[in-house]
């Protein structure tokens, strides 16, 4: 692959499953794949898996590792076409990427969701940049509407966790917040279940249901008991409406997850993407229970780094 | 030794110290027993000497290094148990710890006293908690009421520094500061002086008593002077009340360290563990002077480290 | 050479401009000079191109490099001498650099000028302290009025742009900007292009004449159209008032660089130390367009660095 930025640039979801499972086998197997290439991570928002998932990563294949933490350690980015540059933004996004191209091989890139204007997040208005100016490839380290090194570490970690010749039954369950929150995370969860071989739905309260965009034919059930019902794994995310962008419309009943709303599913694993609020999303006993297979899914994204991060190396040692 | 968070995670402080001035005459002897295997150095607080010489320590060691400034990089942490995370709090420690034990196989962190609640101080609210949730070995970088390697690295410097037969006297002395400063380094200074071959009594004002829990039956003079007749090795600290915690009550009295007191002492060796705020806590004529063996403790930073990383890394490996 | 803090550093300019494209041409020819030793890179200010090309040339050459945010990391450093710390300051400069001695081999540090104090800024009252008390060599990342990092890069990429038998006429032309800014890349642009083959000229409005020590015998013209006239390279840059320092007096005419003042010009190379204020200091045209090398200049910082790291190498080795 070229670029990382959504399930759309993996030729083959199963293959690349498979491909990072043998990675999380044998993790040093290819020390000197990344040698002499430097990949540079760039964070516009905070992370703490991410950033050291891919870190680790890096390192297992030899790669140098540059790492900008740009708000704090460099300068305040324009990312305007064509404006006069006379307020507080001292450095526009494309002469910052032009300049990652002569340092970099790869650039990696964490740029969240602004949730002020629907229009910007919907057409990626960073990521998008970085697409258009960035000469190496690019990886997505979580955008304004898809997060799926996240997605990958996710199928794998389904994939860890399901023997059974029937396929399992998935459900994306939203859960209460006290902020907005994106929709990068839910969107691609579901981009890559609809590729995977299994029954998915979502279930969201009435006025959160996310953009058709992503869930497409995805049913989606506005009653969490009913779609909680048979489910093998359930997933847990809170977003705030796409609709009335960035809104949190008042929400009927109790929706956040807990060990006796699990009693009517097929004993689900319960996964979620991390950092959660205990006791607000899911419960204590949910989190620290025997259904949580969350931390799981945090050590496998340094599996679907290393299967990006590898499958792009291929890419570059080929030409 | 598993954890390192005191001195009693050291079977043998004599040998420690050999072993620690052993890898000082050859720091890159072991240039690949980390190979493969990741410390995470998580910061909550400020650091300067801890950061660049854990680092030094590791890389000579060959391990992989990955860096967290928690706060400003990733998400705010709760620490309470059971709450219902509804308010400033992203992640909750128990879970950034469990994610640290997917990433690394040894995580050091960094994690000051509050001064604000004596009981969370005490029971090292913090710490304790990577302490129970750490699956891996857990390396205190100072915590609320210790900072070991700051007193290894204290140990080796007086043993460098003492060729004579008979005991050396050592002298903590309470220094004035503008501000509540916690009791880490004196409690730990204290504790392992106790381990030590030495004479060792603690001055400070009244009110300003360390815990009784770590002077234990060191004797506590509150007469300077006094304290400082004779001496070998002055070792300069402010601490706040214990008593009255966090407190800074009245002193009667100069207790800056001069040269003028140190001419009592038997030409002895002035220590700090720095950042010192010269001609507040002692004169800049001390600093600068040939008494002063404080920058040696520095560099001894490094050797207290390796020493503990390595001694952690041995019984890794013999796993 | 032992220190890197401007031109005067350098032995002979043509023969290091050699070395560096030799460099530029296998930058891993020499992976293990730096083995062993340790680079700290000190940042007092925000920095993009400095923080990563340093960082790829020290690991080119196997150095381990060790990075201090030192505002945001460590801790508010005092660089008064002789003063009684009892304000906001927690660590005096003299004692961190003596810290960085006992860690690095080469101490790299960015200190730009404050714009406060004339008096402090001209007699570099930061890397001088630098320069006084390390006893490792000292690499500066930017000071108050010199960047030689950057001039090196740039005399670099004029070489590599230069295949004619005469000298180029190089100007060096003001820009506007909205706050006051500091003198350090012009200065050193000038001291540099001093030293090179060139028809060197400086244009500026009135008021905003460089500091003399700088611009010697180099012509100053006020008519920016009469001085860009036959230019072969044109290099954008603002700066403040060094008369009235850090004043911003009116400007009379415009002054931002557009194709149409390069028309008068020999088809010149437009050139800039990055960041830049897009449609303020010069047109998206310009930037955009066939004239500009300026990401050239910012790849050349590798080499520049790479260069110097080199020889400060070399020097320790012989020791």
């Amino acid at each position: 692959m070229k670029n990382f930025t959504s399930v759309y640039d993996i030729d083959n979801l199963q293959d690349t499953i498979a491909k990072a499972l043998e990675i999380k086998e044998k993790p040093l197997e290819n020390p000197t794949k990344g040698k002499g290439k430097t990949i540079g991570l760039v964070f516009l928002n905070s992370s703490l898996r991410t950033r050291l998932s891919s870190q680790i990563a890096a390192q297992n294949l030899g790669l140098n590792v540059l790492i900008l933490n740009a708000a704090q350690e460099a300068w305040n980015l324009e990312f305007a076409d064509g404006t006069v540059m006379d307020g507080n933004t001292v450095e526009h996004v494309k002469d910052a990427i032009e300049v990652l191209n002569q340092y970099c091989d790869i650039i990696a890139v964490r740029c969240f969701a602004g949730m002020k204007s629907k229009e910007d997040d919907v057409k990626e208005s960073i990521l998008s940049q970085f697409l258009k100016y960035a000469k190496v490839p690019v990886v997505s380290l979580e955008s304004a509407t898809r997060h799926p090194l996240q997605s990958l570490a996710d199928c794998i970690t389904i994939t860890e966790n399901w023997k059974e010749k029937r396929k399992p039954k998935v459900v994306l369950t939203w859960a209460p917040h006290i902020k907005p929150i994106a929709h990068a995370v839910a969107n691609s969860f579901t981009e890559w279940m609809q590729q995977m071989d299994v029954d998915f739905v979502i279930t969201n309260p009435e006025g959160y249901d996310l953009d058709k965009k992503f869930t497409k034919d995805t049913p989606v059930i506005h009653n969490q008991d009913e779609a909680l019902k048979d489910a093998d794994f359930v997933y847990v995310k809170n977003w705030s409406s796409f609709d009335d962008y960035a809104a949190m419309p008042k929400v009927e009943g109790e929706w956040m997850l807990t060990n006796e709303k699990l009693e009517n599913t097929h004993q689900a694993k319960v996964m979620h993407c991390l950092p959660v609020r205990r006791n607000l999303e899911l419960s204590d006993e949910v989190m620290d229970g025997d259904h949580s297979i969350i931390y799981q899914q945090a050590k496998n994204r340094i599996f679907s780094a290393q299967t990006v991060f590898s499958d792009i190396l291929d890419n570059l040692n080929k030409d």
